[in-house]
């Protein structure tokens, strides 16, 4: 293991965080903020250590995968740790845990919170919040690549541990090159969502921070009541049009550029998620129509809420903790798909689920034909043997993972909906529950063990498991590090 | 498809269930019941479908596994159909839908019930309700293996389309005289175990429809309360160790036949099998000890309701839905882990959990040192990918279920712990669930829908899945049957 490389590049990341704090530190003297010195206090703290432990260049430059997940593990660990700093020094979120709990959930874009009363806090401070979905939707690994000046096949090694879904080779060459394309687009895209919010009546602050959450898939809102507060039919849909988008491949609007228009409409991933998302909102609004009175309300709080369910963001329009059984379960069930693969969206992945299924098909195909030879194909191509493993052994990672995290926060003795929808909104990167973490509801009550254990879940479901599992393996600290 | 074959087969199962059901009708008669009458007349119905459509030998005589699916499917559900029949037929469960619920639960060797007053039912039909519990626990299919001559060939496909767990292969040769000598050891042991009930003053009827239960890991009692009825130590440490026992595969006990027990000790799955019980019972006993003011009684409900609900039988000696949280999710999740292969019991199998777990080990591997060969062994043998895969594909379809039947079975607009747990506990084949249908509490008042459902699951989770697959799968009747 190259134990220089990975402390340079995680030097170098802290320095980049430090910078990064700068910009919420300008919202702050902005909005004439006394809060703006907690913001450049931890940006000197993150310098300085930048410059202790960043400064001395290693000897040998090169990394591979191992330390490709270690660097993106600490990465993560260490963002969060240190953003986390404002909010407390600040006063803004007392408690350092909480502020650490609101920090992962930010970075991971997760969007559950710990605040009750969001409306009070500082205006820089929130920023700072909601910046941190748009800065992790992408990954922080991929923001800092942009910035720094690593060569390309270090760059792939880290891009391969922090970029979410099972095909990401496609994207992995020219590293640099690619992370600077996605974040135009990125940026173009969160552009026109400010502006239409801005249209719809929203303040130029508030079209900000919702068009970060949004990009990011993240959740978290300037307003106690979340979208609700605004009560408008058009910001609703141009926010529900974003969460679709944003939970769409990236890959998608590569081709959109190339002018491959063909193949988007042949992408199977695509076309299920868009299937499963159409499906989903057409169930709800039958099982609610007779609580809102019109079948129109009802289709729009159930689009609302099942493409910000299905995207990983976690806005609220709807206080579906009322609605029956039935939506909750389904609403359930798309928090655990969640977005496709190569988007800023959290879940298991429409890819990897349509994967699954087809093997499924074709055990049974051989089951009653046991000398046919069934190839499994995806979008035209075949699909190897050993990527099904992997993504095999990744769902069941994710199940045991999910009944561990279940188990432990069971501890804390809340109804099994709180415990198990605390756990699968914070794995899948979503932000709101069921029942005692409904969407009207905070995480503020829960443990401190509990809290921690989301934190682990929402970095865990995050990074897409694998970092964390090699960070936990004894093999790989046996050898000298 | 040899359909002539199939008919031939199903004919002569159907027969055997009429003679069968003389057993019920014998012990009915005994306790001059009334109610002897309905046994005859469903065994009459039974032998005359099984002269018209078993009479005439097939042309061709060969089946193979596409066969023997069909037939271990079609075989299940005709035999719950009709043993439902003389619930109905006496008035004792006037509902057919009811009667044939009970009838899947005991044939799957569930043990959830829709009785809630079990103890005014006549003797003959308890005797029947328990007898489909030991019946059940081999298999409808052996069972009948036993009884009749087809080749061994032949009766290979239906064993394998049947007997649980992941490697079935050691036991399939020479399948008819296995199947004898696998129900001389069911015999012995459920023998034993009614002498020890009797000794421990229970009466003989109890102690052989108890032993009924125990053998085919099924959970219907004769007694409203369960075995807390009886609330003696000796008696649930009886049970406590005939359930373990139950629920280890049956190959153990051949090794012991064969005096091999260095083997036995060397069984890797059941190794982690007893470690997962004790670690359970040791967390529980911790968790419940302040309720019960005393660790030796809260150590001997522990110790109960983890094998009952680990081998899945589903008795009941406390009331768990009254413990921590912590607890029923402990529950719950063994309750998923299940059994052995190749014993009585329902649930996922230690062994195929293990065979997941070693995958994950050895992907971390792989991924940390990438030119490393790392091969899987388990009981000192190779695992094959082939049966890798076989496994995980099992468990994805085991999980699509689990999360289709909630979301229908959450229609009825029940809690989420409700709704989970009735679908975990009949896919499973254990019995009680938590919440509403709890171990105090039974599955009467659910929608005609959702029992439909759970007869599905319960089938399902004791036919291991494909058998359903298969016959739901269109592929198997585009072809002219």
């Amino acid at each position: 293991m190259n134990a220089q490389m990975i402390r340079y590049i995680l030097g170098r990341m802290l320095g980049i965080e430090g910078l990064v704090l700068l910009i919420p530190m300008l919202i702050a003297i902005l909005y004439h903020e006394d809060s703006w010195t907690s913001f450049l206090y931890t940006s000197v703290i993150l310098l300085v250590i930048a410059f202790l432990i960043g400064r001395k260049r290693p000897q040998d430059f090169r990394i591979y995968g191992k330390e490709g997940f270690v660097i993106v593990g600490f990465a993560w660990i260490l963002w969060s740790l240190f953003g986390a700093v404002p909010f407390t020094m600040s006063g803004s979120i007392p408690s350092y845990l909480n502020a650490v709990f609101e920090t992962v959930s930010g970075f991971t874009t997760t969007g559950s919170t710990i605040l009750s009363e969001i409306e009070g806090m500082p205006y820089g401070m929130l920023f700072w919040r909601n910046f941190t979905h748009w800065i992790g939707g992408m990954g922080v690994l991929v923001f800092a690549l942009m910035l720094t000046t690593l060569n390309d096949k270090n760059a792939m090694f880290l891009m391969r541990a922090e970029v979410p879904g099972p095909e990401k080779d496609k994207m992995i060459p020219q590293a640099r090159k690619n992370a600077l394309l996605l974040y135009v687009m990125y940026f173009v895209l969160t552009a026109a969502q400010i502006i239409l919010l801005k249209i719809g009546g929203m303040s130029l602050y508030d079209s900000v921070l919702h068009a970060f959450s949004t990009a990011g898939t993240g959740g978290f809102s300037p307003k106690n009541t979340s979208v609700a507060y605004y009560d408008s039919a058009y910001i609703d849909g141009v926010i529900t049009v974003f969460m679709v988008l944003f939970g769409v491949n990236f890959n998608m609007y590569f081709l959109i550029l190339m002018k491959d228009i063909k193949s988007i409409f042949k992408n199977e991933e695509l076309r299920v998620y868009l299937g499963i998302i159409a499906g989903t909102i057409l169930l709800i609004t039958m099982n609610i129509t007779h609580m809102y009175g019109s079948v129109l309300k009802a289709f729009r709080y159930a689009a609302f809420q099942v493409t910000t369910i299905i995207s990983t963001t976690g806005f609220m329009t709807a206080d579906y903790d009322l609605w029956p059984e039935f939506s909750k379960c389904l609403l359930l069930m798309v928090m655990v798909i969640g977005a496709c693969g190569g988007s800023t969206g959290g879940g298991i992945k429409v890819s990897r689920l349509l994967v699954m299924f087809k093997s499924i098909h074709r055990e049974i195909k051989q089951l009653l034909h046991p000398r046919s030879v069934n190839r499994m194909m995806m979008n035209g191509k075949t699909i190897t043997d050993n990527s099904i493993r992997g993504i095999y052994i990744y769902f069941f990672a994710y199940v045991i993972i999910v009944v561990i995290s279940t188990i432990l926060v069971s501890l804390d003795n809340y109804d099994l909906g709180t415990s198990f929808s605390a756990v699968l909104t914070t794995i899948n990167n979503v932000g709101p529950g069921i029942s005692k973490v409904g969407p009207t509801c905070n995480f503020g009550f829960l443990s401190p063990f509990t809290k921690i254990v989301l934190c682990v879940d929402m970095l865990v479901g995050r990074l897409e498991i694998f970092p964390f599992l090699m960070i936990a393996s004894p093999s790989l600290w046996r050898k000298k590090f």
